[in-house]
């Protein structure tokens, strides 16, 4: 089976080099953004929504122009494997995420999932080796509408910048009177 | 100049390709990764930390093997054009950020930065010369530590997977009884 406009040997490599381990979750993505985009209309632009952090952006960003630094990919994160592909003005859109009523004949896939094994217990070539076996068979999809909040309205005005009246430092005018980190929201002691 | 292990021009067509445009603050994220490294200490593994989701994410994920996915990229919003390269373990990292007090002598890089003219104004070739020229001298950096929520305690559990009451999907456990999403926190409508 093919991933993207890659072989599935091919794709395993770029998850390699991109990811810096062959993590079997982004296998599955890639699987689910190749579902995805065959039931969406042809042609259209589409933001992604992801409602994990673990691995599934890289499969996003890897197979596709969606990238969490422009922005077309977004993590809500709800902790369930799944993505949406979607119009990025009208929020329709199509929702796939990996099924587990559907892994019965896959244990390796089944006890990775659901974490029935520890890491270090689970066959890494058995897993590849069953996601490439079940195909597109173990993934379930709906149509949704993305809440309008990751709708793009086109005549939005960004904010402006200014400098930090505390930091100095350049930050979204709309923020507030100073910058996030100035009001205790930044990431350092 | 050289960027990360490529050159300028090279650098500019990696952007080109994962990002889809040639964000001029993927350059100077990339520039802005180069100084990090080069103030941490040798052999050291790292975790990143990006205060803007605008391009400098991505920086980062062409130059380093920290991704969204894989989690050692982390986003915490502050909206300063700033990174922290640290030691996922003690926290302790460099903090590099585009300083706006040093953009006197590179007037296309400091009317993007502030936004001090409309995007269809500005001259993408002059912000790219610019940035060829100023090199590291437009950035300024810090000691930090950061927070104990963004360091890898050792002995940390990770949370078991569970088959959401409602929904029937697979969700983390130490998140509630139901998945985010059947809380009402989920991205649809």
């Amino acid at each position: 089976m093919n991933i993207g406009q890659y072989t599935f040997d091919e794709f395993i490599k770029k998850i390699k080099v991109f990811h810096g381990s062959i993590a079997p979750g982004i296998v599955a993505g890639g699987i689910m953004v190749d579902i995805a985009r065959a039931n969406l209309p042809q042609g259209e632009f589409f933001d992604v929504i992801c409602e994990s952090q673990h691995c599934l952006p890289d499969a996003v960003q890897l197979l596709t122009q969606c990238t969490i630094g422009n922005r077309w990919l977004k993590i809500v994160e709800t902790s369930r494997y799944a993505l949406t592909f979607y119009n990025k003005y009208t929020g329709e859109g199509i929702r796939v995420y990996l099924d587990a009523k559907k892994l019965q004949e896959w244990p390796a896939i089944k006890a990775w999932f659901l974490k029935e094994k520890p890491k270090k217990d689970q066959d890494e070539q058995q897993i590849l080796d069953e996601f490439r076996g079940a195909g597109t068979s173990i993934y379930s999809m709906a149509k949704v509408t993305v809440k309008s909040l990751y709708i793009t309205s086109p005549g939005k005005k960004r904010s402006g910048i200014s400098l930090c009246p505390s930091c100095g430092e350049a930050y979204r005018t709309d923020l507030g009177g100073t910058c996030p980190a100035c009001k205790g929201n930044g990431p350092y002691l």
